[in-house]
């Protein structure tokens, strides 16, 4: 299996390997290795090119350890969960979708828990380990919980997205971006999520790498101001309603997926390109990719539209490695209730409304005797209330009733007066939607190692084909034999390119053959061999990994070309 | 204050700011904002540069959860604590050498718990707050500890330190070097630290950003290659015998301080000017820092030299962002011995050396019936263990016992015959010693803002002076009125600056002085202004932040002369 000649040649070079191996390991952490490593970064790299630099978005970082409150906010601490059942016997846990689907091949997603027990009991499911009995299905908190300090000891869980740590400080990034819509911010880093039995290699990580853009825009308008250019791409796309009917994929053009109603904004289908293209970019064809848009049955309690990126795998099978949901104003509006600040956005109105209004004017002479401290309060809350409840309210009841935190005040006619007014309105207050694009690094990175894996068969080599421009070593540079100084002259040459920002490798053992085949494996693009010839012309032999093409280039233009050939992405047969 | 000024700055343009404001913060915990992040990437990537592109080491990424037995085996679960203290009455806790530090101004730093303890009920020290009696001092355990998994529920803990993710997989890090020193690996990532109470903003974190080297050479050989190079360079030292006599830092060369066996190897050394080197192009004066090594009192139990490159601040006095230590091979063979695997290195010999040993030859006629099972076992141990031992332990006391695991096999002298051998013996097995630079990210980013803020009297600005490639906007443009085709052509030279990879902002709001001002506030070093005259001659006016000059440059060369500007740090009076 592809998977298996990858994941060996990945844990032999220096890609990734399981963590803590000396000590038998730990389920569901990866180290990726010094080649691992930088070929993350070049990813990350790339991203922020895309994200960053070119749509204009800004980045922040927030701590990884969060608090209690605000994951409750989120609804972590209560929906992040999964099924779980455990053995009477043996004690061993299972996740009791996976087991079930296992075991009698039926999908039970988005099933609950006492219908997941009943199948377990009517299948006569049992321990795939010890054949004893299962228990009855729980929600099992998917959060690596922790104690924050050592007074008092505050609950922190370590964060399950990096998303929640750009909704918080809200009010901040508003005011950076000024106070106007649309604006994005995206974040990289580590998210956590505790498996109950993690046995997917690198695509089911306890500890892993998100890159997430949270673009916050006024709910009325869904727009994309670069749509015009991408409105005749074609996607892949695998719509909810075809799904359900059993069809498959369906090609289909930007334009179209809008006009019939199948992807729900000119927001989220620019999304779904840019991810496409950028996946492109690393490498992954793209008729391994497709679009799966969420069943309403399984679509995140949050959104309203959400697509998976998926990539085919032969192991695992369609793989998501990037999800895309227009998540509404779920988070600002759930976060703004339990802190109680005003996380809305003032919208101008193109023009001022002039509005008619029933005002609520306070009697002072007896509000203050009545509330005392907390009259301030309850006169700030009461601008925001319309005038017309509270004289219904107490026309009809004769109270109109206010809470604030744990009180309720009872506002009774000889309070208040009311005023017809009319007002000029400039705008009004409203939370934003949010457009999530939300990239997975790890799984980004395996099937970028899976699907540039290559086999040629006339050379009989198997090697990583990575772009260029990802490539972790991106130049080898070999002395010919290691005498008559070459290998002093082969130095220097590393030396330059590695001042010049380039990261390339030194290799003088072994045969030739055998150094040029063990560059291909990691996938170095370029190979540069310097030979006694070198001594006289002052030139060397470059060659190219995939075509196996060779030319003599002047030692003092290296850099120019190299660069030329990764940033410039310059045709082999036209440098010289 | 100048901290005051700074972070308050800081706070409002979106540099940093606490993190989780709206749930009434955390201590101990900050975020870095939209200009913080770039600000706080650049001079990771900066410090790549340095480390993986020039000194050619590799970075790895581990986990930042760690199973138990691999933090018993680096000594944290014993020794990462605090002394801590608590009040009796209001069960307020304290740092125990803080709080006597702070009251009764006595360095304390090294005493013993029980010290402390003393020194409180003599000095009398109470509770700042309620002024209750203080418990005895106990150390407490500064790591966050969470539980993996569901099932068994192994413990773990958020890493202290980044390099302990380097020890680990060392054998394979070994292998990718193809086993041979000396070699470097670094690792840039989040570590943890509970803090008892921290209240220094940036400088006292819970979570906090590394960037280590873990350099494994040879013990026997801790020179530098570039030495020469460096050799005449002056470093500002604090010698620890030099603060014992309470003198002040002196001014030295690196060769002399080597002479002097002020500084314990060409390759700490080495590590010392780096991290000046980098300091300086960073924007920190040379005059704000020092070297201070550490007092032997002070010392980490696996060090051998340590020094600390310490920066001077107003608020905090001098403060430690780097520590520069030479850990032996302290880490390694901890690792070995609670693993059971092999972490030494093969060390070849110049040339072979021919040694008279005396051979143990098992008796396999009673090895096999004595020992069954665990014959294999013990003949493996009995290879690496001198003859001479044997032959002496079983002629003296009739037997030589053997450990293996919990159990213990005795060897008598039917057991084995003895030879006089003579062997080639190509070279040993060693634990390499590690050089660690371990580089504080948020403390150097605090030190960056606090030493590039500056004051301009002349002008009356008060902004950034940001070395132009970690400026975290590089071009702001402006269209001198918002009207007339302007705001077009300033927009589209942004996008074009942004697709050449450059941080660009547009901003029309507010008259051009106004517009200046912001930007020099966030320190960006280059801005464009598009007027009227733009539309005939295809030129706009370029000002530098620094000294105010301003030149026209054509349009059409905009991104190379900010390549020029930036990059490859061509003086402004010379672009053109």
């Amino acid at each position: 299996m592809k998977h298996d000649k990858v994941m060996n040649v990945a844990k032999k070079r220096g890609f990734l390997w399981s963590s803590f191996e000396i000590y038998a390991g730990v389920a569901g952490f990866y180290d990726y290795g010094p080649l691992g490593a930088i070929l993350k970064n070049s990813i990350i790299n790339k991203w922020r090119e895309y994200y960053v630099v070119r749509e204009g978005f800004y980045e922040i970082e927030s701590p990884t350890v969060m608090p209690e409150e605000a994951l409750k906010a989120s609804g972590h601490v209560e929906h992040f969960t999964d099924p779980m059942t455990e053995c009477k016997e043996c004690l061993e846990v299972y996740r009791a979708d996976h087991i079930i689907e296992e075991i009698i091949k039926r999908d039970v997603e988005s099933l609950s828990n006492e219908e997941l027990t009943a199948i377990i009991s009517d299948e006569k499911i049992c321990c795939p380990k010890c054949g004893g009995h299962l228990t009855r299905v729980w929600n099992y908190n998917l959060m690596f919980q922790t104690l924050i300090g050592a007074k008092g000891k505050k609950t922190g869980y370590m964060r399950p997205e990096t998303a929640q740590g750009i909704f918080i400080p809200f009010k901040r990034l508003l005011r950076f971006f000024r106070g106007k819509l649309p604006f994005g911010v995206v974040q990289i880093g580590k998210a956590y999520r505790n498996e109950i039995s993690p046995r997917q290699g690198v695509i089911r990580l306890r500890e892993f790498t998100q890159a997430e853009a949270e673009i916050f825009v006024d709910p009325r308008n869904k727009s994309h101001e670069r749509f015009s250019e991408i409105q005749n791409k074609i996607l892949k796309l695998y719509p909810a309603e075809i799904q359900m009917e059993e069809g498959g994929s369906i090609e289909i053009s930007v334009k179209d997926a809008l006009a019939k109603g199948t992807v729900s904004s000119e927001a989220i289908i620019y999304q779904l390109y840019l991810a496409q293209k950028f996946l492109k970019e690393l490498g992954i064809p793209t008729d391994v990719i497709r679009f799966r848009q969420h069943l309403p049955t399984e679509m995140a309690h949050y959104a309203i539209d959400c697509w998976d990126v998926e990539v085919k795998t032969e192991k695992y099978g369609w793989v998501e490695i990037i999800g895309i949901a227009d998540r509404t104003d779920f988070d600002l509006k759930s976060h703004a209730e339990h802190s109680n600040e005003d996380l809305r956005v003032f919208i101008e109105y193109d023009k001022p409304k002039q509005i008619k209004k029933l005002a609520v004017k306070p009697n002072m002479g007896k509000f203050g005797p009545s509330f005392k401290a907390d009259a301030p309060e309850i006169l700030k809350k009461l601008k925001d209330i319309d005038g017309r409840d509270v004289k219904q309210a107490i026309e009809n009841k004769g109270v109109f009733k206010i809470e604030i935190g744990d009180k309720t005040f009872n506002l009774t006619p000889e309070h208040v007066n009311f005023e017809e007014i009319e007002e000029t309105v400039r705008g009004e207050k409203i939370f934003p939607h949010v457009i999530e694009p939300s990239y997975g690094i790890d799984r980004i990175v395996y099937s970028v190692l899976l699907h540039t894996f290559d086999f040629d068969a006339e050379n009989e080599r198997e090697y990583f084909k990575l772009p260029a421009d990802i490539a972790p070593v991106e130049v080898s540079v070999f002395p010919l034999v290691n005498k008559d100084g070459l290998s002093e002259i082969a130095l220097k040459i590393r030396d330059d390119l590695r001042n010049n920002g380039f990261i390339a490798e030194f290799d003088a053992s072994g045969t030739i053959g055998r150094r040029y085949a063990r560059a291909d494996e990691i996938g170095v693009p370029f190979a540069l061999t310097v030979d006694h010839n070198s001594l006289e012309d002052n030139k060397v032999t470059i060659r190219n990994r995939d075509n196996l093409k060779q030319k003599r280039i002047p030692i003092s233009n290296i850099s120019a070309i190299i660069e030329d050939l990764i940033k410039f992405r310059i045709e082999f047969e036209d440098i010289e």
